[in-house]
């Protein structure tokens, strides 16, 4: 080792689904949406004029954070925006969780929780999901420095209702309560309206899935102005000018072009419930998912032997070899003709099994 | 104070300069390029396919890293990529310096450096400048957990010499040495050929002055591969894609246009040359500012009142109310027409005052 090596951070990073660079993949690995960004980007971006790329974005990133509070009907001071919701939730992490007691989340879920809390040095415990992968709530009704929960859960896709949700609130009024719902326009109910009653509530969505934009790397949080100031205050001991300019212009366009996000959410929908009942016909069992993925096993199918047959044909889809889960693939929703090729890909594989 | 913001992080925010939303003011104060960046710019945005936005971006950015590699001659491998360099200086901050030594930097220099040293907890020290604000290679000869120079110097403009600059990296071999090149295009001696033979030290250059591109925010650190691959290793902790498919192939497009660049950053140059002679006749002294800004004072003309009455006629130039420096007036380099109105200004003001 390399005698300045012994101040390094270490850290064990989070691992990312592959981004094969074969545009002939059918890529259901990193819940992308299928569909293209509404056309409102086409026309940001030939229209925008490049000299205006020379000076610093605006750090109140003000025309994004306007038209997601429109969106949503609620004041630009209660949203905060980051690069990605990745960005969001780490600067949240840094943010709201120094205190000694533990941050509690589940011990399946979004696998970005325990890296933040490593890299951040915040203490942790996680909770057990039931035997249905459901969140138990009583679990978070215990003494800590702040909870986070993804709802939908990651990577298994089960919603947690809105009552649920707002006993877990309601009972950790000492704490900060993070609810992720990157996931949930496609079909759960959002804790929002929660945030005007609970001041220790803050719930992050993203551009990502739903808004088909995860190359432009747009997330925001939501929640009271005391919590949006203090994650202000951090995000500028940091970086001043996190949202680039370009990303800003096409992030208020598209957020304000209602009609084409409900139409293509609503169209993964009815993919991802077509697809359940096809997996179901094939011996599949998996949760009710209200996310644009299912996560779903099959007695005596080996799932990572699956994963590897349909990844050298190229179907790319979500493998974790980690204990609980080990027997699940997680399918992005694709379009029709791709959840097509995959149900296909899966029937011929299970004839040649014999299973 | 609300029962959860006891875990809240204490931080003392940087503090940007303006961003003002009228297009009308003269704007001398965040060091911006006054020139259009590359005519590359304006083609990647007219022939970008919006539906790649859909997908993640590449997370190695291997387009932006490969442009940078080739322009400066070196391994793709030993460049890193961030959100302006802001971003790649925090996350270096946040790799490098975990020891219990004090990590040292000038007195006078960037203010985001204590910024990150708060936000991270990393003990620190500063050093004093000399006289005519340089920096003294001895005082960074001492036991110390990592060195950070900004070159040229912020907000002085003075350059210290690659000898200089070998010296002391050579001298600190058990700590990682940063040189800040934010403003080096503009003039001065970059340390990269030093980092082929020292592994400590570690080059950080920026797209949002000499490129022209502040509102794309592209920041990038050349360096040992170890260096290299242990901050992958944390950002990849925090936000496994910070860079978005709009900046990777704006960033490439604009890094292969070498001539444009080049006779961009010599018409800053020119003009800085002509401005320094005009100040001089006016009185004001300055070191020989080899950045696309200058820092001057008068003596017996009060900095912050010429300032405050450029400001009210939309002139904005930099002041800071700090010791040591607050008799100094920052003035970026803008069109020879901006630079034509602001002397214009200072001449009438200094008349008007009888001095």
């Amino acid at each position: 080792m390399r005698a300045w090596e012994a101040n390094f951070r270490k850290v064990e990073p989070y691992t990312p689904g592959e981004q094969p660079k074969n545009p002939r993949v059918i890529k259901l690995n990193t819940n992308e949406n299928p569909y293209p960004p509404s056309p409102a980007a086409a026309e940001v971006l030939r229209s925008m004029d490049p000299a205006l790329l020379r000076k610093y974005p605006d750090p109140d990133s003000s025309l994004l954070r306007d038209a997601i509070a429109e969106y949503y009907g609620i004041c630009p001071d209660r949203v905060f925006v980051g690069v990605g919701s990745d960005d969001v939730l780490g600067m949240a992490f840094l943010t709201f969780f120094n205190g000694p007691k533990p941050v509690l989340f589940p011990n399946i879920t979004y696998s970005f929780y325990d890296v933040w809390a490593d890299l951040f040095r915040v203490p942790y415990e996680t909770q057990p999901l039931d035997k249905d992968f459901r969140i138990v709530p009583e679990d978070y009704m215990k003494p800590n420095g702040g909870i986070v929960i993804a709802n939908p859960n990651a990577p298994t896709g089960v919603e947690l209702s809105r009552d649920l949700i707002e006993e877990i609130v309601k009972a950790n009024q000492e704490s900060v309560v993070i609810v992720d719902e990157a996931y949930v326009d496609f079909g759960a109910r959002s804790a929002l309206p929660l945030t005007e009653k609970y001041e220790n509530l803050l719930v992050v969505q993203t551009f990502s899935k739903s808004r088909a934009f995860a190359g432009v790397r747009i997330g925001f949080a939501m929640g009271h102005p005391s919590l949006i100031n203090a994650l202000n205050c951090v995000k500028n001991s940091y970086n001043s000018y996190t949202m680039t300019t370009p990303s800003i212009l096409l992030g208020a366009a598209v957020m304000k072009d209602r009609a084409y996000f409900e139409e293509s959410t609503a169209k993964v929908i009815a993919t991802r419930e077509r697809v359940k009942k096809e997996l179901s016909a094939l011996g599949f069992t998996f949760g009710d998912s209200k996310s644009n993925f299912i996560f779903a096993k099959r007695e005596g199918t080996d799932a990572k032997k699956l994963f590897e047959a349909m990844r050298a044909d190229g179907i790319f889809v979500r493998y974790f070899n980690k204990p609980l889960i080990r027997d699940y693939l997680r399918i992005s929703i694709g379009t029709d003709e791709e959840m097509d090729t995959f149900l296909g890909y899966v029937k011929q594989y299970l004839a040649k099994q014999g299973s």
